[in-house]
């Protein structure tokens, strides 16, 4: 039994302005419960919480970042209004060691950006079109188990050029029906911390309730996450000569 | 006006047997020739030689190497009739310097695939789809120039997972119509040597004629020459203590 | 002849200031004259311009960036002194291509941190310490002509680990006397910007001098200039479908 | 406890040759005795196999690769004796997914050159220099636990260049008391298989009985294994469009 401590965050602006109608058919406990509950099912025994926009400091005070092994976010309409001091905390978090997955339209997020020191930047288009994601890294623990190819029937579009840091390890590639592709699963390494990205899952499509979703982002948790790791983002530090002797 | 010495290397065969039916019309001098000719018009006062299969030592004979700046591939049918004593004498030039670009079917030569340590293996088919070829790697020399995408009207389909180390940089992708998509333009060190894999360029499509392919072809070979290098394998050494002070 | 438009970037505090005592006898110009008077060497014809903290602006104004392919960036003492809006401006173009050379202490640099997205944090010891400075990617063009190793007889010790994300191409790494190791000539790619750390050259010692570094400086500003590159950050879009035909 | 299946193959000749006098006193029972027993130390429950360059097959048939999810390869002397037929058989299993950790002098092994394509050499003196082992990628795996830095006193000096391919992963940088420079952890991916090659350990002193270096191996066990996947090499497909619908 996993003792996995997640947190997924979302704005949670697509649900409280009902927008897109219908979203609570496919999402009912929205796009964070969604996630969640892919999780409990992958990862049993993990403890799994929720963090909203509108919660007190959005939900991620320093004691829920110091009891979370690896945070999921999401977000898309409201990156604007994520408080400075939140991005500062998360981004200590993730230096320190905490595993971060970024999902979807979170590539826009404050923490993202700050975190790759690029615009994030990409093409996108919002067509239903089909997205077929291909593993290039068979070898990586986040694609063990994972078909290849994963279809997902209809999803936005991201296409290149996605304006991030040359990846660490590059595990999948997307194909949509236009004939984009796109990076759609990559990894970083900040510090001691482990980010994956992974761009499926729109508001308007229930990607997230597959289950190769469900494994792959259960995959990316196990990946990120260092339970036990002493949360400490490196320092500068100035050593006597032969101190290690 | 450039100096480079560039030798294309073409097994020929697909030209000796005027197997398929049409090729001289849109290679009229055969795919070395085409790829001479463009080589030709990109880099003006590049001496371009070509060498085939069925040329004595296959066309390149130790003095030819040692006068190759960087090195064209294109094999098919006919991987196993290289002589291994050749497939040595490349390698070896590569280790000390000599740039090598492998195009399309050449993923399964013998100097390829030692060069790579993996089995080189893709998918393919042969239906005539259309490939669009992404630039994600926007700094990179090979990119310089390129439209982004490059739309290939027509050409054999290759698909992931493309069993290959992880490049040292990953230039293009490419989706196909079928929803496949492709590493399509990646490069890797070897020893002193600078290697590009490109995957268009087909017997049955006339992609080598394409103005922009030609472009990446000379980006490519502008990127792996190292003129004026001496030609030399990394080897070992037994230095005394001190030796560079 | 090179046109290339080099600005160097000196925080100008240990000039100004008188300390260490003695410096103006190696650096009689300071350490940004040092570095143009070798860049001026090193690549006839190229514009030098220089420009410091204390200058309106720091001496880069948007006129001033715009009118340059590669800024050097030295500082130690001052980087919270520098103005907010000037690593915006920074920022932004190397997001849209200008090359950028971080020097030694400029680790710590707001505009270097921001676009790495770690710490940068290191260990240090000033103790006067021989640094061997080996070449670890011979292909790289940032190591073409530079001997292996390159003897720094005195140098500040910088050590491992070093907080920076995973370089995209490791060229050089250095060994001090008391035994630490550190990654001291690294490249990253950001949107269309090519960024070169190398870490030797402290104000203590003149290290600006050396022939091989300043070789090494010079073939960093060649790779990390883009001349003639449009000066535009890589952008969000929202084409139709089909765009591209 | 763990299930590993785990085979330590050594040359075993400087044993049979008892060459350097006094080997047995560190190693009594011999290379392959001590690392089988710092592994059974640190993977308890373990399946420990050792296999010697004199056994039928050099104890590396079919069968034990078939039951092996980590081999650990140590040769110096001989490897031109290890048949080509065994070394087809390691590389056909490494890219079918066994793991494979490359120790010291086995950088000249066949197998590793093989799956590398360089000629992985490398500069070395025998003097028994201190090596200091830093660690450069703290949130890798084969990290974990181990301190910053370890302390050989006594090695084999390995220095750069060492003509390798730019590895996956650059987990470890040793200097030695001569102010060389070694990539000592580093990892690659070839096909399925996950191979990580570390140098410390030579014959003459009794670097595998180190605790840290024990658990830096026990790492690269846990992080090459790849229990439970179907042993096959990738291979080429020809699909008809949409075979994955």
């Amino acid at each position: 039994m996993s003792q996995l401590r997640i947190t997924v965050w979302n704005e949670g602006v697509h649900e409280s302005t009902q927008d897109p109608a219908g979203m609570d058919e496919y999402y009912p406990g929205g796009i964070h419960g969604a996630l969640a509950s892919g999780i409990g099912e992958q990862i049993p025994g993990a403890t799994v919480r929720t963090a909203l926009l509108d919660d007190p400091e959005h939900g991620l005070p320093e004691e829920v970042l110091a009891d979370t092994d690896v945070l999921l976010w999401w977000g898309h309409k409201a990156h604007g209004q994520v408080a400075d001091a939140v991005v500062d905390r998360v981004h200590q978090h993730v230096l320190g060691g905490m595993g971060l997955l970024v999902l979807h339209s979170g590539h826009f997020s404050k923490v993202f950006t700050r975190l790759l020191g690029t615009t994030c930047s990409l093409s996108w288009r919002n067509a239903a079109e089909r997205e077929v994601v291909w593993t290039v890294a068979p070898t990586h623990p986040i694609a063990a188990g994972v078909p290849n190819p994963v279809v997902i029937p209809e999803q936005e579009t991201y296409g290149e050029f996605f304006d991030i840091p040359v990846p660490d390890e590059l595990v999948f590639i997307s194909s949509f029906s236009g004939g984009e592709v796109f990076r759609s699963g990559v990894t970083f390494h900040r510090g001691q911390g482990r980010i994956f990205y992974f761009s499926p899952g729109d508001e308007r499509y229930p990607v997230y309730n597959q289950p190769e979703i469900k494994r792959i982002i259960a995959n990316g948790i196990h990946w990120a996450a260092r339970p036990g790791l002493e949360r400490t983002a490196p320092a500068v530090s100035n050593p006597t000569r032969d101190w290690y002797l």
